[in-house]
């Protein structure tokens, strides 16, 4: 992608997530529906489809051509990455939006045949805007990020997780996650993917580890955490493929073959 | 505690936590030593001991008669809850304070004759003060916080939990606690007690479990918990010992006696 066309794609995105972001502080003092999708813990709110299709709009009238892939379908049915394509999360931590009224971001990725060009991520409560683009590395409000210290030791990391994989489940072997909990310095678990890659990069947490991530929920981070200096697969270590779910390991890359060798044991699916 | 009397400790509180917050945001800046206690994931810093000084001549330099109990032991040898008590951990969560420089507190409650009657936590870098005092309310930087929502259900609730909790351990049976992971909306992990006593006082988690906290990591929180309408025991269900270690459930009312007895077996010491 030309660089001009990046910045003016990267300064459209900001102003509409930051439209969007406003729009959503504004709604917390009104009534909204929640809904439950795939099951029980899969929330979606009004506040969710009315952001998505804002952000679609406003992308379809300026850039007709580009494609939108988005959480709640409001976008296009894309089944490749030619072309431009716009991958989004409208509220990335649909259940701390509704029971906390925080800790939620919108999350915005944009694709280039299937490169990552730009990623925003956009702590809406806090006002907090991370962002990253390609070879021009990650800013947290506008300051640059600074590069992640390649020298960080499993012990001494703080690991994002979700505590339901350390619990017996389908996806891996929670006996081995065990082990790495002992191993690490502490875990922690914040709730939105989104945020979770935003802290890698920031070097808050050093890892995050998830069994299954849409597209949506990693677009973006995976281009801030890249230009952090950092690293994200799947779990086996393979590279993600943005058209599917993936399991993903986003960290420093000072621990990443320690933690997919020692302590991740996937189940046959 | 008579009012006057009250206010007038609650203010000398908050204006010495305020100036400690302050010193510990310029330490930021500057290297600072970093040593282990117990084990090697017990951390204290130097930014740790010279707050807890600070507070503690604070105190005795206008309250010479008021005795304080201190994380670090720059305080009191205090062997019981008689007269006025100052219970102080200058940073809550020296974890977070080293490998994130964020979401760490300084924690004081004030206990007279063994009655909790004001408690101070203070999340440094984002500037929020939480406080209770008997009788009166919790307050979020001045703002009263809303009672808890006591119709509350655990298959709604967001539970604050270390993932230690779910790893085979001597404290407890693990396996509940799994069932629990599964019967709850979500789980999340903040890495500081007192902060997530506030967060619980708040309702943005409805519980808080951990299974060993210290005097001076609690002492502030029972007391802004209760006055959000909220209440803390230990792990059984007893009364907390302001002198002891405790096991610690803090959680809005309504799924307090549901989680203890469906989701916390302990081992025999």
């Amino acid at each position: 992608m030309k660089d001009e066309t990046k910045y003016e794609l990267f300064n459209q995105a900001r102003q509409w997530i930051l439209e969007a972001g406003e729009e959503i502080r504004k709604s917390l003092d009104k009534p909204y529906q929640v809904d439950t999708k795939k099951d029980r813990k899969d929330l979606v709110t009004d506040v969710d489809k009315q952001t998505e299709q804002f952000l679609t709009r406003q992308i379809k009238s300026i850039y007709p051509h580009h494609k939108v892939m988005g959480e709640e379908g409001f976008g296009d049915e894309v089944t490749s990455l030619d072309g431009v394509v716009w991958i989004v999360d409208p509220i990335d931590g649909t259940m701390n939006f509704v029971n906390q009224q925080r800790n939620f971001a919108i999350s915005v990725g944009i694709y280039e045949n299937g490169a990552g060009q730009i990623g925003v991520i956009y702590d809406v409560m806090a006002d907090v805007l991370y962002y990253g683009l390609k070879h021009e590395g990650a800013y947290k409000n506008g300051e640059r990020i600074k590069r992640l210290d390649h020298n960080r030791k499993l012990e001494d990391a703080l690991i994002g997780m979700n505590s339901f994989w350390s619990v017996p489940n389908r996806r891996l072997d929670e006996t081995k996650i065990h082990q790495l909990i002992r191993k690490v310095r502490g875990t922690r678990s914040y709730g939105s993917a989104a945020l979770e890659f935003a802290y890698v990069a920031e070097g808050i947490i050093d890892a995050y580890i998830t069994m299954r991530l849409a597209p949506w929920d990693v677009a973006a981070g995976v281009i801030i955490v890249e230009e952090a200096g950092g690293v994200t697969t799947q779990a086996n270590g393979h590279p993600i493929d943005m058209l599917q779910t993936n399991s993903i390991i986003t960290c420093n890359p000072s621990i990443h073959r320690e933690i997919i060798d020692g302590y991740i044991k996937l189940k046959p699916i």
